[in-house]
């Protein structure tokens, strides 16, 4: 079952925000539909938002620089739209073309994903407790998963392995939608919640971290879901190794550091609320960034789909 | 408004489950509706469940070791039920001896608080942003607060302050009562996900951590709320102050070290639900300890009834 895929003129993908409780088709029609669907979280995670943006432009044919500049303004901090958008602006052709170069991006993407796991799983051994963050699965991807990749491609190879989750507040993508992919799996794992991860390190609970990534600087530092960096730093504190596992197309060439990736800063709403269940009191300050940014000094390592790398990806 | 009170052969309290979005108030007739309130945390927090204890003392009348074993088993983490039941157990006298007792312990735990704030404000100049967790503040006791004390004590010399408040999963006391309670009293906050306190530190927007304590050992190792510890190794790594606000009946002098605190777990329920909505996949595997560890050598200093005291409390 692929996140997303292009089905006689729309593309169809799964409705995340439904997940877990319904699994949920909706079919996008226009370039608005899909900007509509990133900007919601309908669809999410960099590699799957960077072919949803291939096809944005397919469906935003003729107006290519139009759609282009659109798609890139939906979500400022994964590369993969951006990354995808120059792609498909390279493309000799009219629509036809554009639908091909699309379908070969999400062809690619689940080869390169499979490519990161088998990477990436020479790091599991059997018997290890791994430590994930958000949803970089195969509902990140268009299939099969980036860091969750690594850990299914483990898993695959025989290795008994255990999954926490911290469930990712505010949009609770670990809660929703890495639960329920390893549930799918029949992957081990347990649920925590995001203060909880410093206690299991020091009970020595966690043997590795695996996260995936939306932007990487030149340098290195990874633009990832808010809470990364603080694993980051309680992996350091407890000398646990951490890694990224994230295709090259999020390596962001034209930005020298951390510095200066740009943070998403998302409706307050999301925090206040809980699936439409208010929690706080009304009319409050709130700060809700999506993403932080962990620097190349806290990473053990880079996994993708050439090997694994350090100090910085390659 | 107190948090609890005894009314004409009833304990008062505010249902805490029902807050942000009601103030309402509870009548606790026997032992049991004592011991019940205590385990739904209709009324939390180390000093505030110690005088609960001792009420429940009074209702317990006269069979007032089974009472004690009864109490003490409702919630093993925090040493405050200990201490009042104990405290309960030497008095002379029959019910009206023993009600009188605990009336007094209500009182001192309102100047023990204000004295709490007035020691702590020391640490505290204005322009400062203040780090809490859960919710020590006014609910957390009879009236006033521990950490919120300080910030109180604070807020009313004049100091211009501004308070970060991590929701504080999974029962949500930082996002539900802290937030609350903020309002209530005018002082500046912004609300922020668990997994936001790293980013925070390393934008350099905390510049001091105040929290409350459940049980501190012997060494000055401190069990709190799930969360703290990790806040604390985050405090340290940007070398933030990191203080413990908490009386002195909850240091534990039987317990040598915080690995001989038992960590109390709860149900699952907490982390698949929030306020009665499932956030995750049924039939899945859960970790809930309420409280987590902070190792002694994390913490800046403890603030008391007598002062600031470090390395370990006095």
């Amino acid at each position: 079952m692929r996140t997303i895929e292009w089905k006689t003129r729309k593309v169809k993908i799964i409705d995340q925000t439904k997940l877990p409780r319904k699994l949920e088709f909706v079919y996008l029609k226009t370039l608005s539909d899909v900007i509509r669907a990133i900007k919601e979280l309908k669809i999410r995670g960099a590699p799957a938002i960077g072919v949803a943006a291939a096809y944005g432009m397919v469906l935003g044919y003729p107006n290519l620089k139009d759609a282009a500049r659109k798609l890139i303004a939906s979500r400022p901090t994964a590369n993969s739209i951006a990354w995808a958008v120059e792609r498909m602006l390279k493309v000799k052709g009219g629509k036809d073309q554009l639908l091909a170069e699309a379908n070969k991006m999400a062809e690619e993407d689940i080869k390169i994903n499979r490519a990161i796991g088998r990477n990436g799983a020479k790091l599991i051994k059997s018997g290890m407790n791994i430590l994930t963050q958000c949803n970089a699965g195969s509902l990140a991807t268009v299939d099969y998963g980036t860091a969750l990749g690594v850990i299914r491609a483990a898993f695959d190879e025989g290795k008994k392995i255990h999954v926490y989750v911290p469930e990712t507040r505010p949009v609770l993508q670990g809660s929703r939608l890495t639960a329920w992919e390893l549930k799918q799996s029949k992957i081990p794992f347990t649920l925590i919640t995001d203060n909880m991860v410093g206690y299991l390190m020091a009970e020595g609970k966690v043997d590795i971290v695996i996260v995936g990534a939306d932007r990487i600087a030149k340098n290195g530092d990874v633009a990832n879901k808010i809470g990364t960096y603080q694993i980051a730093v309680l992996a350091k504190h407890h000398g646990i190794p951490f890694y990224v596992a994230a295709p090259r197309s999020v390596i962001d060439k034209n930005v020298r550091t951390g510095k200066d990736i740009i943070i998403e800063q998302r409706d307050p709403k999301e925090v206040i609320e809980i699936l439409g269940i208010k929690i706080a009191p009304k009319g409050i300050n709130v700060f809700n960034p999506a993403f932080d940014i962990t620097p190349a000094e806290l990473i053990s390592g880079y996994i993708n789909e050439k090997g694994i790398f350090k100090p910085s990806p390659a």
